[in-house]
């Protein structure tokens, strides 16, 4: 933070190009509008899709670029026509920061599927000006894409949610699957998998872990609670759970058969994809047609979504499996993460850190 | 029809090994149970499957076998237990007459995804002879299997809607696709597709039929009745209806590529697949994510169903565009079928067939 001719600007740290290190950077924050608020980052989250930014594995990057989308803040300034904030309040920011506000996703507050939808780094603001994420001391933000934190609620407790949390929270309410009693299925356990099974565990769900290898048949089971775990090149067994699951969140985000899964899911059963993958995922028509099983998938979650997300947290009393780490350690961070080496993820402790180090 | 010391006999016409040629077969019909109807069969409809199975091109096949599991009939007599149906009454058999009755499934009124369900045709029944289909001068079926036709229905007119007609009802009934206003999509003209666009456009809907070629325009715009007709190979303008279906009910029982219909879906729009196809199809996660699409299949539909689609079709009016053929004509109707030769679906005038021919 900081002003300089009555333009204020602020420090983050931002990929200079596709090698995607980070490094200090400072860049103006535009003037607070009527509906914006001021935010002084206290922490973000890391998630994955900040590594493929930064290294334009995506092919849109656009430098510098400062990452991060899991943004936990307090409030400083409010613009006049703010009615949701109060100065001092703690609030958090997503991945978007714009929307339509037109469209039918946007009138029925599913604004994450606005065409039009701004990215909350790596994007162009209606100003036409770059947007910049969370690893920074301070954003600016319309108050609409600005999300209340229950009080009371640790800001580094609150941050995964903002992404991975709201990953899978959003499809188990949208596609009914919410309610206690089902029994669910969690491919892959990283960031987003270990908050689905502590997320569909709160629901009252049995969960059941499922892994290529038993690495992680200890933490799964005595760490993160799942109620099973199940290596998925162990044919016998999976032939015994054949047809007992109600759905099947797919986190993995490389190339993998999808059989052994569509095999799990009962009548009606549901396989939903979360993970990103670059190459084409295959299915046989009559796998899905004989136990009319649907292959879908999601997108994060709404505003609403995870608001509602931070209350259920803090009723169920969850805490999410973290690691806090100081700005000077991103680029270690990211190394670790790229090789699934954080139980589950990184926060960056923002406010403690030192961003022009 | 006929008896022989006490032992019920009847003909069809059977296949004999994998050449698929039917010709003339005598084979007896088990004792009417408490339970049972006896059925001198009308009419029966021509499916794709029954090729298939004549020709063992899923390696299941036992010979001899009757094919038909489009069958309409008039009751002869009924089992001491028979409440359901009388002598004289016009009935539909179609692709099971059996299941367990004690699973989720059987237990929801949904035994088509019964796992222990019992073909029509080239199975083995509860008293362990095989199952003999539709193209035969008589059955003998469990009342539970045996379909209510509404007085005054044209036989020949009821017998396309106990498989083709219900494959397409069924899914748009039990995915919430049944209310007018929607915009569907029908990829693939053939038996199966031609019955999606009248059912679609009697349910109120605004009907696009997608082709890979032009040929079928006049026929599904001025004899069917579909609104829109579009090939998937006209970028222009599958682009500018990109995003505009809520649903499409994909008929192709080959290999073809998704993308074209998962791009024509809007947000929660869902890729109803309904060919069973040998090799895999592919998807790619981003396109199913960034539209939370859906990409599902559907085995034909339940007892239930098939006798709701029954009123429905008498209710609105609907007439199924058939070809009648006479019995020996059966192997060049296989023929014709295979080149997808027929508008749209071929019934066999049994009752005015002379079987022994």
């Amino acid at each position: 933070m900081g002003s300089v001719d009555s333009v204020r600007t602020t420090t983050g740290w931002a990929a200079r190009d596709a090698s995607g290190l980070l490094s200090p950077f400072r860049f103006p924050l535009r003037n607070i509008g009527v509906e914006d608020v001021y935010i002084k980052v206290i922490c973000c989250g890391i998630c994955h899709t900040d590594i493929h930014q930064a290294k334009n594995d995506l092919g849109i990057s656009r430098y510098p670029m400062v990452p991060g989308h899991e943004v936990v803040g307090e409030v400083l300034e409010v613009g006049s026509g703010v009615s949701k904030f109060k100065v001092g309040e703690v609030v958090g920011v997503g991945f978007i920061v714009g929307c339509c506000r037109a469209c039918n996703p946007c009138e029925s507050d599913e604004e994450q599927y606005c065409k039009k939808k701004i990215w909350t780094y790596n994007d162009v603001y209606t100003d036409g000006k770059p947007t910049q994420g969370g690893f920074s001391a301070a954003m600016v933000v319309d108050q609409k894409f600005v999300v209340k934190i229950p009080d009371g609620m640790d800001p580094e407790q609150a941050a995964p949610l903002l992404c991975a949390g709201l990953t899978v929270y959003s499809p188990l309410k949208h596609f009914g699957l919410s309610r206690s009693g089902l029994r669910g299925g969690i491919l892959g356990l990283g960031g987003v998998g270990h908050m689905g099974v502590q997320i569909a565990k709160a629901m009252g769900h049995h969960v059941t872990v499922i892994s290529s290898s038993d690495k992680k048949r200890e933490e799964a089971l005595a760490h993160l609670g799942a109620d099973g775990y199940l290596v998925s090149s162990d044919a016998s067994r999976m032939n015994e759970l054949a047809g007992s699951l109600d759905y099947i969140l797919d986190t993995v985000p490389a190339f993998h058969p999808l059989e052994p899964s569509l095999g799990l899911l009962k009548l009606n059963g549901r396989l939903i994809v979360l993970g990103v993958v670059n190459t084409p995922l295959q299915f046989m028509s009559p796998v899905l047609m004989s136990g009319r099983k649907s292959i879908t998938g999601s997108s994060i979650g709404s505003i609403k979504e995870v608001e509602e997300l931070m209350l259920f947290y803090k009723e169920k009393g969850l805490t999410s499996q973290i690691e806090t780490i100081k700005m000077e350690y991103v680029n270690e961070a990211f190394r670790r993460l790229e090789k699934n080496d954080v139980r589950y993820r990184f926060v960056i402790d923002i406010a403690g850190s030192k961003l022009d180090q």
